[in-house]
């Protein structure tokens, strides 16, 4: 196998520097001058119709140049994550917002905003507006929502009482048949709770209106350019005149900025074109808990049935989500809660049925998991109890159920490979499996426990929905490479990766490599930062890309060499005929002569020689896009305290299949950030809303975030099947690192406890309950 | 014909709104947080060794970050405009400058530069830098500095004292043998001023130094793409890491900053480097002056022949062109004078030879017209004398002589078309040609006069040069387009020429196009905004992009309408079936169904239906470079008052060829623009140098331009010969309003006094002198 040279190394990320002396630039410190800032009025009821709304007297607020109601901005519905569209049946996104509206249904919704030449004089101006509500009934449950009585949401709901979208329903095989044929079946549901992004940076957009119309808007979002399809549609104007970019940096993401930054973006538009000056929307902390999406909580009930000697027989699986008041991806959240749900085990009788409901809560939308970790609690806890019922190990049930490369599965691409019994046995190996049934001693106060949990998931959104990318590469004139990528980096080293992938697929060292993304202006098509898709399928374009540039330079230098161009290689910047000595080179920038002496010549000499023909290589990347399926296992060490119900997590060994690790630093990190977002997941986090419908837990002080303290020790073990649809093998790993580890987690809680959770996060209270409840 | 729907209609400039309504950003505006300030050192002696330089105390002034001199920047070697190499032959550019020297050679060559918090604060500081300066001899006169005695500017001038480069050498025919067989000849030594282009915005750069090395700068270089192939070599970092733009708009350039803006790129990132900020250098009106190219004087000889029938039968031309103090374009201009100059004449014998020389005065380079207009006063003041011996009259004479399509010239292109006897025919009409020896009252002491002069250009520097352009067309998930193309607008108009033609090749509306340009990071290669080139070359590369996407679009088309792709046209956004009537199209941006029974699509409809299969269209254009011929025939009515010696211009009539006008008011834009500055060139533009050799016309209030109350009546007179390397036949303007003028002016002064006058400008000083002599 051919040596990678960029591949597979731990570069320092490109963007080190700049984070590590502050000088990098996000949208949250992004300036104009003569720019304004933007603050918003929103809801203090769950669900109102406002009667009337009077800003006078904050117009007349000194320094307040705008303010803006649905009386005077778009009455163009949209939705603020209908970035990508469903292919898979071809749905169309559920519009259900305005930028304002004259219905508020849940407690922060937008009421007006202004814009003024301060962020004080905003606030202070915002508390002039006077508005009038008519309190309607409001609903917090999704199962309740579903009622008849329940109050409408959103009005004209085709697939039942406040249910967005269509519901998702995967069959394969004969699930009756298969229960019926099962000799163990293990049943239950399963409570989810909401969890937020608490990413670093808050939502925030800069908005600009040119006198000729055209918008441009530096923000937060993880999809420039599927943003700027939305703003396009919303102002009226078409594509080409709307300017969508990340400045460059994005302060984390983590799903809660694919399409719009919440209503950051167009609202920062509409106070540009009322006030005729740029204007700054940053969301305050508590804004961006209240208003701006969260994951979905809900319910994921499974029916599990197995053959006597462990074969997996039929699954049945059902999910109902809170999409909480809009249609953030509460279609698409559910499916792929089944869909990755289903592709986990060899399971010949299995099904699918899920959809979201309208609550007056705060709405859901993408989170790391994208549904995936709601269902992986469910079914790791039910395949915990399926292995106890039939007295075997957990490991043991598992690698006997895996999927295998080349397994017929529910999913419309193929698996075509599989880490997963790698990572099973070393994670295994790490916590130490052997030893978890005599962790602890007899009348120990201090329990502990070993759990393991296992998952897979997508390394792009195709075929579930549009998902695609293009890139650039053009060889400069000495020889350097511009690399043009339409994807941001929320943090994740795609800045890095991608470059790493150009300079290997090249065949030059990564500091010839420059790179531009996240700019609708500059870029051509990209659909975003979303999917654990970056390194695999923005990656695939630029390798694409770079081969193309590659293909004519090598063109180029087989009449510059007067060789056919299958002859000749490019390794560190110099094409060389294969097989013939290096020598010969011609130094510097000069005219060199060609001819049949020379073996090889620098991509310095040859690129400057086309130059001087009025020639540039230019590569163009597109993808027919695939998917490729990576695979983990996560193995959590807990000690339950019973005398307080304390869950702390000692270790968690995390065991990833990401085919091809392009820098094994990065990857590392991606493993240990999701990690300690999945034990948050398990064992703290969560919003919960008062009877009014209040967020109890709107702050990072009162939302139980892990902290240093509370980080286990994580061992993230790279697993390597390459895939052959992936980027020299790579498959996704940006959102792995959380999928299986709440089951991890409650499993351990299970082998300490002997209490089976059926809801998560497992909070002091609620192991202090389950544990006096069974005394 | 096809009939055009976007070119040849005066739509409104794309930049109008922003430039009206003062919202357009220029270098000069352009603001980064943290920025500091540069101000310039200049020498005060025309040559002299530096012995030493405190900077001590500068560097202890408050404010001041940082103090740059030869001592702590590159010294790496470089020209400020060697943004393209001669290929006919390869001619490497002459590199004579540093950053700072020990040497200086001009009066207001720079010796250090100082940045600080405030531009007071930096200049405070530049009087606290103690520099000793030992005086050398100099020289100010391109013929004085030859001799044996002269100083040497630079030492080591291969082709002769003083000069630098290689002397241009252009033979044809027998020149020698030519004049034997001439019945008249006319010799004379025509000698030419130092013009400035005097463009409204002065040199400026904003540079900023990345932690990470990374260099970018805002700037208004014509050149961007050249520009950071400089500055990479300047700072030793490849040229992906140094990213040039326009931010966007550039304060005109005519030639004034083709590579650099003089020196304020190289001195920004210099002092940004040192002081870790980014840093703005802004030249004063006085330092544009002093210290940024000027328009090449010197002296031009003519020797021409003709037959007594009036055929021109040989003719010889000699340039000697004062360089000033380094090289700009001195290699170049001297070229481009002989090639021009023997272009517009059938003469079966010519020759050129000419070259640039150093002395120590301001550097010149390139200005509009770059070399011709010092051609053609000679030629066309010569061609009137041959009438004049001939007794012809010079309008016969020329038709006579003028260069036909297909005719052999020593040109490296072909001459393919030339409308100049139509320009010949319209201009004449205009001015009223047959009153010319009619015009006067016996004993008048204003005396009219009417003269002629014509000429030709180029409409690209290929293949004197390097010389090419690339360009990007992305088609928006709307239909909407999205053009990327490297090249500057400098006030030209090409911002919305590009589009313009984008539009016709693609075959939708101006206003569903949106441009990118002038920004190393976001666009492939292009040489700039230079040699009239604009429209014709980089125009070419955008039409070659826009028939790519055509391509991908129609052979897109092709599949969902079920027609082979050659059935298929594309109008006003729509794709059609040629020859069936437009009908049932699809609204919206649904997902339509394809089929036999379509007969067209909206691009908007398929351009969704691409992107929800994932693909986007993406063209790509380069150029094969071609050069084409523009021509010009202006016509000046002049008033010499004998009294005082003032010259008035009354009228130009300026008939060109311009190919094709794809945006008719910007083209008779540029001509009335270039004959303003053909009127101050021929009576009162010109810079003198004191003996110290300092400047005496270095601000706007002393040198001469002509202002509105000087201003002709102007007949801009488009005449349409198509080329057929242009796009849609149009061929390049930006130079030639000025090429013919001074020669039409002096021939026109002859007429009416009778005083042949081989020195322009014709100022009041020198026409009285003259009127005064003869009496």
């Amino acid at each position: 196998m051919k040596k990678n040279n960029v591949v597979g190394r731990n570069v320092r990320r490109l963007d080190a520097a700049e984070k590590a002396t502050g000088t990098a630039t996000f949208s949250t410190d992004f300036y104009l001058p003569g720019m304004l800032y933007g603050k918003v009025l929103r809801s203090p009821y769950p669900h109102a119709r406002i009667i009337s709304i009077d800003t006078t007297e904050a117009e007349k607020f000194p320094g307040v140049k705008a303010v803006a109601t649905y009386q005077n901005t778009s009455r163009e519905i949209f939705n603020t994550s209908a970035t990508m569209t469903f292919t898979v049946p071809a749905l169309e996104p559920v519009l259900d917002q305005y930028i304002f509206d004259n219905i508020v249904r849940y407690v922060g919704d937008e009421v007006a905003a202004v814009a003024a030449v301060s962020e004080k004089a905003a606030e202070e101006a915002l508390k002039l507006i006077k508005v009038e509500y008519k309190e309607l009934p409001a609903v917090f449950d999704p199962l309740e929502a579903m009622e008849p009585e329940a109050p409408d949401i959103h009005p004209n709901c085709g697939a039942g009482k406040n249910i967005p979208g269509e519901i998702v329903k995967i069959p394969f095989g004969d699930v009756d048949k298969g229960f019926k044929e099962s000799d163990v079946v293990f049943e239950g549901r399963f409570q989810l709770p909401v969890q937020k992004q608490a990413q670093l940076e808050t939502q925030a957009a800069v908005a600009q209106v040119g006198v000729d119309g055209k918008i441009t808007v530096w923000s937060t979002t993880q999809t420039p350019h599927p943003s700027r399809i939305i703003l396009a549609k919303v102002f009226g104007v078409p594509e080409s005149k709307v300017r969508v970019l990340n400045p460059p940096y994005v302060g984390g993401g983590f799903g809660v900025r694919i399409g719009l930054s919440a209503k950051a973006e167009p609202i920062a538009v509409a106070l540009a074109k009322l006030a005729g000056k740029p204007v700054k929307v940053v969301y305050s902390r508590e804004e961006d808990f209240i208003a701006s999406d969260t994951r979905h909580g809900g319910y994921v009930s499974i029916k599990l049935g197995a053959k006597q000697d462990g074969t997996f027989h039929a699954m049945e699986l059902k999910g109902i989500l809170n999409s909480g008041a809009y249609c953030s991806f509460s279609c698409e959240t559910p499916g792929v809660l089944g869909a990755m749900g289903l592709a986990v085990y060899r399971v010949p009788n299995q099904s699918y049925y899920g959809h979201s409901v309208y609550t007056n809560t705060t709405p859901a939308g993408a989170m790391r998991g994208f549904g995936n970790p709601q269902a992986m609690f469910a079914i790791e806890s039910a395949v915990d109890m399926i292995a106890e019922k039939l007295e075997m190990d957990p490991l043991e049930l598992r690698l006997k159920n895996i999927m295998q490369a080349g397994d017929p599965w529910c999913l419309p691409y193929p698996c075509q490979s599989t880490g997963l019994a790698e990572c099973i046995e070393k994670g295994a190996l790490s916590i130490g499996w052997e030893k978890r049934n005599s962790l602890n001693q007899p009348g120990a106060m201090k329990l502990k426990g070993i759990g393991v949990g296992v998952g897979t998931h997508v390394s792009n959104a195709w075929p579930f929905c549009v998902d695609y990318d293009n890139a650039y590469v053009t060889v400069q004139q000495d020889g350097s490479i511009h690399l043009a990528a339409g994807v941001p980096d929320i943090g994740t080293g795609t800045s890095t990766t991608l470059p790493q992938l150009a300079a290997e697929a090249l065949g030059v060292g990564l500091g010839e490599v420059s790179l531009t993304f996240a700019d609708t202006a500059t870029t051509p098509f990209d659909i975003g930062s979303h999917a654990s898709r970056t390194c695999y399928a923005a990656g695939t374009a630029v390798v694409a890309a770079a081969n193309d540039a590659r293909r004519q330079i090598l063109e180029y230098a087989g009449d510059f060499l007067n060789v056919p161009p299958e002859r000749l290689d490019l390794k560190d910047s110099v094409i060389y005929i294969t097989g013939r000595e290096l020598g010969g080179q011609c130094a510097g920038t000069g005219v060199c002569q060609t001819g049949e002496n020379r073996n090889s010549v620098s991509l310095r000499e040859l690129a400057y020689h086309a130059h001087l023909r009025n020639k540039q290589f230019i590569g163009v990347g597109r993808i027919v896009p695939g998917n490729a399926p990576p695979w983990h296992a996560h193995f959590a060490e807990v000690e339950v305290d019973t005398e307080t119900g304390q869950v702390k997590v000692l270790k968690i060994a995390a065991a990833h299949d990401v085919g091809k690790a392009i820098n094994p630093l990065i990857v590392e990190g991606q493993i240990e950030g999701g990690v300690l977002m999945g034990v948050g997941y398990a064992i703290s986090e969560e919003i919960l809303y008062d009877a009014k419908g209040k967020q109890l837990h709107n702050s990072l002080h009162k939302y139980m975030l892990p902290t240093a303290e509370d980080a286990p020790e994580i061992d993230a073990i790279v697993v390597e099947a390459n895939d052959p649809t992936g980027p020299y093998g790579a498959k996704g790993v940006g959102e792995t690192g959380l999928v299986p580890t709440a089951g991890a987690i409650a499993n351990a809680v299970y082998n300490a406890t002997g209490i089976r959770f059926y809801e998560i996060p497992l909070t002091e209270e609620k192991v202090y309950k389950a544990l006096k409840q069974r005394v």
